[in-house]
């Protein structure tokens, strides 16, 4: 039995804490949260026991640490569980700074224990699939990737303003996507954005409406678009054209009713926002997790992913600011000095 | 918390008991069976005691029963369990003799005790959205129901042998479905059915393939098609024709990935069976019940509905053998004397 | 150049002057109706006469008539312009009186000349291409068939008191596309039907929804569903089960847009009505008609296919009226004598 | 009657004369082409004289001229025409060279009479459709536009070598669809583009796969994928994101059948190129022209759009060239001194 640490007992804290605990194989041994409340109700839910961060890290009976606290806190917890010689598994992004985050994975590159970046949306069984028929040559040789990412509605401008802006917060989870099903990162990155959905977003310097194109080394191009809104939930498409083909992966629905009168053919919308529609990949990637810890391979998400998805939201974030097409190797060469 | 015994550890006890264990109310106390070993298994994965059905039914600890035993069994162990004091949800049908069936029915009616149907399908969210439709008048007054309903592949010989016939054992589900949406039971039934899959399940006096028109008093139509065998997987569908429109429940499909080439555009295939496709279902069913048995409301699907469904069994596989329409009441009157 | 003559100038054979005048290897020379401003309407829009039925079918420079009259004058017609040596597309049913008919069928046959009878939906592209899957194997050996078929909105009560009821009005066409799917007539007719949608259509005697069920010699079964209201339009739906999977027509659209809002995901309504839907199955039905005529094979829909039809009909008509199941025997026999 | 010559007999002459002869309006009268005869032939099928450019742009009896020859001398036989009083629809480009073409239009705009560009997707059903829905406010204020615009195969290298790239061949329809949708044009244009598909197209200088994102003086966003390769067929799709939700006109398909068997669920692919995808757009701008020409009102689709397209075009083209984001401004503003 591999026992657990929860550090974060926020929402997607809870989710982790379903996936952990319903898997097989796994105990959840504790519960930290900066709220001892938050800590010790979700703890008590589940038989765990409500500790502090320090504690359940510097713990010798646990083995495993999943890390789901705020943002700026991710590399320190990095280094210090895999530093007390546990496995992680943590929330993305790893940083807001990718500074920080590549300090963060030189440091821990040394210990060789697994650490695994939670881009959630790799174990959804939709891209999963479409990865699978990428590999599996179904549309021949990728060339041109399109990725549909709207959430349903924009988050409270207090959000917005610590976010690290829309690229580093929402479209970093379609970079890795993008790395996922392209099997590599870009050489060049161009984004446009604007704030039409709420001024206020824009006030802060955000945007909330954004396009981004990218090429390969290759010659591959990937095109990623997102919105903070979309009037009919959440909408999260896929697609690739290879020289054989296209591959999509669709919206799910919330039911397969369909409503046929005067005013027109009605399906469901989409499942609502990122708990409905990817409750079953937050499942997938706990046991994937647990079978590289448990089995010694490699974890399906490294910390490197999470770095390299950070560099190019540092990228969109310029290009964004310049109005220039950037190089990748502009962002990362400074970094890796 | 409701103190729950299973009685049945088969394919189907198994779902169940992941239902009773998953509901936050509920704890699953005692689990029979008649190999000693799949009761012991199964209780010991959930923490429960494997008992007799006998002790299980006499614990005055216990507060609900769940029955997953073969049918043949069903109608004593409600009575059984009504007896002793307990709520039951016992697994459809209540009965492959519709006169031992009506017998329960009213030995148990006079004792008050919540006893449910297992019509799993009514807890379908697709199906349960087209019935929310239906009710909220969004196509008017229903007049023509279509239930479409093939499974992947017939069962074994010896199962069919034993299984009351294709109409008490598969299509009972759509005639409880027809009786959830239409609101009644019909008036006149006019079954056909061939075997066209299996010639060793016509050699045993069954069908594989049926039709099964029904009417009712008030004019509307019903009509029922079923299938041993579709290769593409489990198809569940049912339409509805109203004054003011269709409304369709259409299948669930393993992932939303579609590929295009130049072979045409191939989406997924549907979810394969009824523990994939009705998994949501079960666990919903489950919830249910134990809302009625706790708050002392009806159960949404009462043994009388579990007679009606038989009675109308009965009356489609006396139609198929005889090439006549039969009135329901031919059916129930001699029952009901 | 093929020589034509059109006899009838109402909606239908609007449709047809259309079909033929488009034909590039056809001339309309001529069409009457018993209106006669209706005939020289229609015959001046393409360069055509007006003249009377008696002319059009003695003229020796005619080759061929078009026959778009009331059903009433359909065998007289035919088995004048077969006896003055023309080629016939005769619009259906060949008659109301299944015993004309027959005898029509009779008289005609020994002529050698080709009569065939406007059964449009076989030339529907849709249906067309999944009559090629069937024959091509492609879901392996056919055994459950469905018909869909929705009328958007009734006829008035005048012209379905004069129409021979809704079996041989309405879904003589789906009798039609069962025996070109099937390959063969049914064994037995079952049949139900009621008057849901215009109270009046019942208090003439007509029911305006139906549904039958047909069993063949070799144990397939065709199930065919009838409204003359669908309030979304013309629902015309086809599938077929076979033993190696399914294979479906489904219905065109106005259009592919689809509209995704807080309210649903709404797509386009089926094409309207006839007009819409089967216009380009006119012209391909013109065209097989021409070519079988100048080819000198056998006409795709002959005589008999029409016949056998309208005595489907006849049983679906007698089977609602008695309950019982009708072996197509019984109608064929007393007539074939 | 509106008599028309037609100059150019090529595969879009031939479209053109059919949608010319269709119309109850029009008269065909005269056909022209640098190859002798095929401007015989074509004139021949429809009644109409094979005649020189010259000749019928001087006849005082042709009222209006449809300019369907090589693109290198639409401005020159504009020019003409109008000079002589004709009202024109030319195909598109106007030009490849973006001064010729605004000299064009400077001429030409003195005249006063119609000249249209035969932007023919503008006329398509489906994106008539959407762009109703979007005038209408069906999804509030649009926001982001999407065209997925395909090929189903690459033309032949020696037609790249002349086509004006890409940019102005292919996507210049793309870019008037999007002038089209968002009624505007835009401010700034950033452009990738790639040889992937065919190595000999990088090598005389083009590409046949881009993105290309437009933003727009409102801070509203585009953008367009094109492939000169879609192994599925020809794949012409727009999705516009507004503040109420999605817009998406998707492809029309071969036919409505679908196959379910153990491979997964297929169906047909979309129709294979522009000519069985436009047919009835072809038409549908013929008669929107006329209408225009004959009641007096603006045509739909102005000279002034065709130099707008191109310049879009043209700071693609630059766009993929330099890496830069290029703003309309620069493309437009040496060429309009």
């Amino acid at each position: 039995m591999l026992k657990v640490g929860l550090l974060g007992a926020g929402r997607i804290g809870r989710v982790h804490a379903q996936a952990i605990t319903s898997h097989p194989g796994c105990i959840l041994s504790a519960v930290s949260d900066a709220l001892p409340d938050a800590a010790a109700s979700l703890a008590s839910e589940h038989g765990a026991k409500a500790r502090s961060s320090d504690e359940i890290i510097a713990d010798p009976g646990i083995d495993a640490i999943l890390i789901a606290t705020p943002t700026d806190t991710h590399s320190d917890l990095i280094e210090a569980a895999t530093g007390a010689g546990k496995a992680v598994l943590c929330e993305k992004p790893v940083d807001l700074n990718l500074q920080r985050a590549m300090d963060c994975l030189n440091t821990v590159s040394a210990r060789g224990k697994p650490v695994m970046i939670g881009f959630n949306r790799r174990f959804d069984p939709n891209f999963a699939a479409l990865k699978a028929g990428l590999s599996a040559g179904e549309i021949g040789k990728a060339e041109l990737l399109s990725i549909t990412s709207f959430d349903p509605a924009p988050p409270p401008v207090s959000y917005v303003k610590v976010s690290g802006g829309l690229f580093r917060d929402m479209m970093i989870h379609d970079f890795d996507m993008a790395n996922y099903l392209m099997g590599d990162v870009p050489q060049t990155i161009s984004a446009v954005g604007s704030s039409l959905v709420d001024a206020e977003i824009g006030a802060v310097g955000d945007v909330d409406t954004a396009a981004v194109t990218m090429t390969y080394a290759d010659g591959r191009i990937a095109v990623i678009k997102n919105s903070r809104r979309a009037a009919y939930g959440y909408d999260q498409r896929v697609e690739v054209l290879g020289s054989d083909g296209l591959l999509q992966a669709q919206n799910m629905l919330e039911n397969t009713v369909v409503k046929s009168t005067v005013d027109g053919v009605v399906g469901a919308k989409p499942t609502h926002f990122f708990l409905e529609r990817y409750m079953t990949a937050y499942r997938v990637e706990w046991a994937a997790f647990v079978d590289a810890v448990e089995g010694g391979s490699e974890v399906p998400v490294t910390l490197q992913d999470g770095v390299a998805a950070l560099a190019m939201a540092e990228a969109a974030t310029l290009s964004a600011q310049t109005g220039r097409s950037i190089q990748m190797e502009e962002i990362l060469k400074p970094v890796a000095k």
